[in-house]
């Protein structure tokens, strides 16, 4: 594992300001350095001092780093890597805080230089909020967080990657990113698209009855919709396999209901309750439950 | 508007005996009387002092009644009226708390003396719990109550139900059943399956994984299963006709990926995430979010 002495942030939204803040909070000794493209950004990341110094420029945020930390739009990957590339010290490692994993694999091998060194990351932190004004020091304490790695990956920088999450407070998983992706479609994505769906087919004068259990199941549909597309582009293929597993779910409910057949509808909604109990139990032993 | 000396309720679990200790809290001048099928829910009721009598018998339990409310699972509504009906004073108002309306009037009209008089109610309250233990005082206070009323429904009933349900905190909606049944096909009973087809839809060793979107998407699953198949088999055509409409927009969504459409995958995303955000604002407004 290797001594960090500064770690730089792109992107100063919820995650990227979080991520600094964290940094300060847990190991106050390394420089922190955060950049956003958004002057009016930069101008609230300095009212509220979420890092040592914040950088005008992208070049100059990265060039002392010995981690960079991407935290924008995955979308626009490729395009820092290339961009960063050149200004990096020989060594470096070089993370994100992207829901997708694939795509960051791929474009770092592609635009990275070959003398720095790419891990992926996932925090699973944040929230339906966004933005620097929402940042907390405290976001990744007791979160997972997930380590993608393909054959080529530089086995020291892993560790020095999965010690820096664990300083914040994570719990690490080292997997590839394949499996992350997949692993994600269903848990996160899946979800988020059934949010979404459900809100789209509910009309309006009816929706005003909401109760408890509608804005509970349809909460993540009020993520940002251009952070969510990009993960939804970057994952397509999975998340349709996992639709369509939901559409056919909901196909047997509706089925079992059509044909009044209350054994079937009772075991279908039986079967659910006792799997998301079991979820439940699983989470609180392992202290997941916030 | 009449007065009432006795409420009697029939059945004590979460509502039934959240209604008797709502009772005795607002309207304290009120005898109560609970009867529960179970010994051992009666014993529990008793050692609670969830009302003024736990009745051992269903008939002593509302002969002297003015106010009598079901609180049984629908599926043994039908019966429950043809049980007591001989039972009851002349001009008692029965109502329930039964979460679809169509088939409880159709039953009160087929098994009620016509000398009494049925009013629907559903509060939208309750949780995922289940049992008197989980009973509360506060249950209906800021909750809606929909009343429900057919051409034939006594109109001084309908008042004295709808005073009654405000007088324990809760806010009045007058409708038809069908209307309501249509309504809360798709704001609660669609829900409810979309989060038990996300869960069944999900394989055990991914959903170690799930965060808090995915907990929050599926929580309404973990409601008791007799229950919601009770509601599902009562309002089958109207679920069936909402979970149409979702799989629908999963379909869309699905081949807006399929199709790798970056603007069609973000203006279903936007569209949810802007009419989320109207619904929490309109909630915010009327004060309906806890």
């Amino acid at each position: 594992m290797r001594d960090l002495q500064q770690i730089s942030v792109i992107g100063a939204g919820l995650l990227g300001a979080s991520v600094s803040l964290a940094v300060s909070r847990s190991i106050s000794s390394v420089r922190t350095v955060v950049y956003s493209h958004r002057a009016q950004t930069r101008e609230k990341a300095r009212q509220m001092g979420i890092a040592d110094e914040i950088a005008d420029d992208q070049a100059q945020c990265v060039e002392n780093a010995d981690l960079v930390i991407l935290a924008t739009p995955i979308s626009i990957f490729s395009r820092i890597f290339d961009q960063i590339s050149s200004h990096l010290k020989a060594n470096c490692i070089v993370t994100d805080v992207g829901s997708t994993k694939t795509g960051p694999h791929l474009w770092a091998e592609e635009y990275l230089r070959k003398d720095v060194f790419y891990v992926g990351s996932h925090p699973i932190a944040g929230s339906e909020k966004r933005g620097v004004d929402f940042a907390r020091d405290d976001l990744f304490f007791g979160a997972r967080c997930i380590i993608t790695k393909v054959k080529g990956t530089d086995s020291s920088s892993i560790e020095t990657v999965s010690n820096f999450w664990q300083s914040l407070g994570s719990r690490i998983d080292v997997m590839s990113p394949k499996m992350h992706d997949q692993l994600f479609a269903n848990v996160s994505h899946v979800p988020h698209a059934v949010a979404a769906a459900l809100i789209n087919a509910t009309k309006w004068n009816d929706m005003k009855y909401a109760g408890k259990g509608f804005i509970d199941t349809s909460r993540v549909a009020s993520g940002p919709s251009n952070i969510w597309m990009d993960i939804f582009l970057s994952n397509a293929e999975n998340i349709s396999g996992g639709l369509s597993a939901v559409i056919e779910e909901l196909s047997k409910l509706k089925d079992s209901m059509d044909s009044k057949d209350s054994d079937k509808i009772k075991n279908l909604l039986e079967k659910a309750r006792q799997k998301r109990s079991k979820l439940i139990e699983h989470k609180i032993k392992n202290k997941e439950l916030i």
